[in-house]
């Protein structure tokens, strides 16, 4: 669904177009959003998440105190109109080319920030886990492309906290993190899983940062330069060698050990393949390392997400405050559909007691086209069905001064028994035609005004019908 | 419900609260939000009318259009941080002290002008009348108080166009018109009656800007004064008859006449006997005059909706581009819970082809806070239930070796069944705890994993229970 990004107004104006970036849903296509969204809350239900919702704009300090600085030119700035004092100040300081938080609020890029400050706000009540969705729009200031638009929605599951830690500074064992890595992607899988698609062509990729680490370490890359090896990995599938060594080299990286594996061959890997790769003889040793990530496997089997998942050496993610497993999902071998992964910290840098996290974002743009490109996306007529969008009733007059006279009467009836009842607004009184428009709609039975007391009612689908007494007839629809 | 408008994070820096006038929705207050939402869409689709979205921010200039540039100390501002070069500009214009369309972009504060834009785009191709709704956030940047925030929920529903009326520039009939006024208030009524309001304590109250407008002539205000004369009806209410005849006076209005109408006796009153206080002799001439708003009456008891409606000649509604009927519903005599009516230059303004067209806009946080003082507001169980929220299946182990390890693959067996399923995750093996926290989540059924082949599975509702082969059992969860 690509909504209408660029619509053209009547007039040239450009004000009388939608922003770049943003898009004007019709009915047609806001449907098939909100089939999506009807997809990603039965699945986050599903699994046990309960919804939560936050402001649309947040002080933009929320947003550079997780991110930086750098952020503020990602994002778009807010300012309150009213604030008169405050926009000379903010003029001022923007003149002066000043960068950083000028405006006093942003439009959430992401919801992680608001998250953890809800969380943190009442940390004290919340139970181990406590286990969230949320499904709202996110605004970056980035150049649209496709499948990147500046206005989009996003999903988001989060597991905050482990079971029965109720103290703040308390730390996951290996195992518990395992379990909860893995219903995090057991929830994503099932999305995937549920939306048609199938392990042949998307695979949730995963890899953890604190194995990671260790393996940088080992390569003799020193603490201060993982963030950078960590950038290299993450940009492996898509440079050259070439371009990757220079790109070492200009962050001061100079390991040749960590360049070698940097320049493995690309392709077809696995764990045991990537690790094979590294200048490391002891297996026992490899194995305690990796340890995180051969119990996660075990616990996706178990979750029934086995084929879906497998170990990605080249996934980092960029992003500082992931601190254990990440993971994205990856179509067709270079649609990244979704992403997320472990932060144990972010909940502390807003104020809330040390608790370790885990969630995953996915959007519905890449996953519409996704589903566009496959052929998966239902018609519109099912998707109709789905979300409850069809007519049950048409209602018609047969032309006759007391049948016009109760089309509304019989429409307020049948609304007031909680049908969607709709009527035509044709002029014409051909009843023929009349019926075409009930069928161009999908609605579920005509209903003919014959007379003061009678109907004439046609269910569309078996196409049957019968003539009788009023509302013993309308009385029939509700029991179909 | 009133949200988290100010909540207290852990921290006292505010950059770690929601900004002021929004909300942080923790589960339970966001479940009460979609029930409300849920209530908007069905009452919606039942009366025919299609979804529809658009962008959260617009081009400032689609307000400043329609509202002059007197709206933008109202609205919040937003601008890319991206645009380098136009931030120093925007700078520099907000440091001079430039009032109006400084900001490219605005948070939307209503709706309209979108729905406007967006009909003038594909009106060559959209049906007449076409109905939609749309159910989103706004954002104005008031002061906040009870019933009134910064970011809020809307429902809007718009009739646009007349039945057979395909062409620019086509007038409406006063039969035509009264048609779709009544349809577009019926809906509103029918949200009222649904949610367990009545007419003993809300009321629609309505109007007509083009009999009032006769009126006001009559009365010897002349035409470039027929505003200044609407906001003075709209305060009647609100203030004495000396501040009316102050405002009357510095608005350079000095008709005996309208001054007396203006003061006639408050309360009680019905069209009759607001005419009554007319200076006007020629009841005939007088009911032509009211015609919009007699027919709009039948219309309205042809639809069920007599008992709720009454005409109030105090209703003007400030907005300027109500062009004929307009309507607010006003609980116990005094609180706004939504208004419209009709604005038929609007599409032009935007564009557009010339084109009739009714709404009406209601908020949600009016209409929680009516619900809770009222104890219209279901209670939480129901809004689970209703919602679809309640958990179907809640996983336990009997603490063996074997069923723990069954917990994760019965819970991915009933997600995959379709079923929300939950489980534990306190510490404790004490199955009574455990039945405890199925039944504090109001699950319909407990699975106790017994053994590697067997479940016991507790039907919590009836409070039965049956021991036996783990398949055979989870399958009855999806039949009952």
């Amino acid at each position: 669904m690509s909504g209408e990004p660029n619509n053209a107004a009547a007039s040239s104006n450009t004000s009388l177009n939608a922003p770049t970036g943003t898009r004007d849903l019709y009915p047609l296509e806001l449907a098939r959003r909100r089939w999506i969204e009807r997809r990603w809350r039965d699945t986050s239900l599903r699994h046990g998440f309960e919804e939560i919702d936050g402001p649309t704009f947040e002080h933009t300090e929320l947003y550079t105190r997780k991110s930086g600085d750098g952020i503020v030119s990602e994002i778009f700035g807010v300012y309150s109109g009213k604030d008169e004092a405050g926009l000379k100040t903010m003029g001022q300081r923007l003149a002066a080319g000043e960068t950083g938080a000028v405006a006093p609020y942003a439009l959430r890029p992401e919801f992680t920030p608001t998250l953890a400050r809800m969380f943190a706000a009442r940390a004290g009540q919340l139970p181990r886990p406590t286990k969230w969705f949320w499904q709202q729009n996110c605004y970056r200031a980035e150049k649209p492309q496709r499948g990147r638009l500046r206005e989009f929605m996003q999903w988001n599951c989060d597991i905050i906290g482990i079971p029965g830690e109720p103290n703040a500074g308390a730390t996951p064992s290996a195992a518990e993190k395992a379990e909860l890595d893995a219903e995090i992607i057991a929830c994503c899988v099932d999305l995937l899983r549920g939306v048609g698609l199938s392990p042949a062509n998307v695979k949730v990729r995963f890899n953890d940062r604190s194995v990671l680490g260790n393996i940088v370490s080992r390569l003799g890359v020193d603490d201060e330069h993982h963030a950078a090896a960590f950038a290299l990995l993450d940009r492996r599938n898509k440079l050259d060698n070439a371009d990757l060594e220079a790109m070492a080299f200009e962050f001061g990286i100079n390991s040749i050990e960590f360049l070698n594996f940097l320049k493995r061959p690309r392709g077809g890997e696995n764990l045991a393949s990537s690790l094979a790769h590294l200048p490391v003889t002891d297996r026992g040793d490899l194995e305690r390392l990796t340890q995180p990530l051969t119990l996660l496997q075990s616990r996706l089997a178990e979750a029934g997400c086995a084929e879906w998942c497998e170990v990605d050496m080249n996934i980092a993610r960029g992003l500082a405050y992931y601190t254990g497993m990440v993971f994205e999902v990856i179509a067709d071998g270079e649609r990244a559909v979704a992403g997320g992964g472990r932060y144990d910290n972010l909940i502390a840098t807003f104020g809330g007691p040390a608790t370790p996290a885990v969630g995953f974002g996915m959007g519905d743009v890449v996953l519409s086209l996704l589903l566009q490109d496959k052929g998966l996306m239902p018609s519109d007529k099912q998707i109709a069905a789905e979300l409850g969008l069809r007519p049950d009733a048409f209602v018609i007059s047969n032309g006759s001064p007391e049948a016009d006279a109760l089309v509304g009467p019989v429409l307020a009836k049948l609304r007031g028994m909680g049908l969607h009842a709709r009527r035509s607004y044709k002029t014409t009184g051909k009843i023929g035609k009349l019926l075409k428009e009930a069928s161009d709609v999908n609605s579920r039975f005509a209903v003919i005004i014959e007379s003061s007391e009678e109907i004439t009612l046609k269910d569309m689908d078996q196409n049957t019908q019968d003539r009788g007494p009023r509302e013993a007839l309308l009385a029939r629809i509700t029991l179909a």
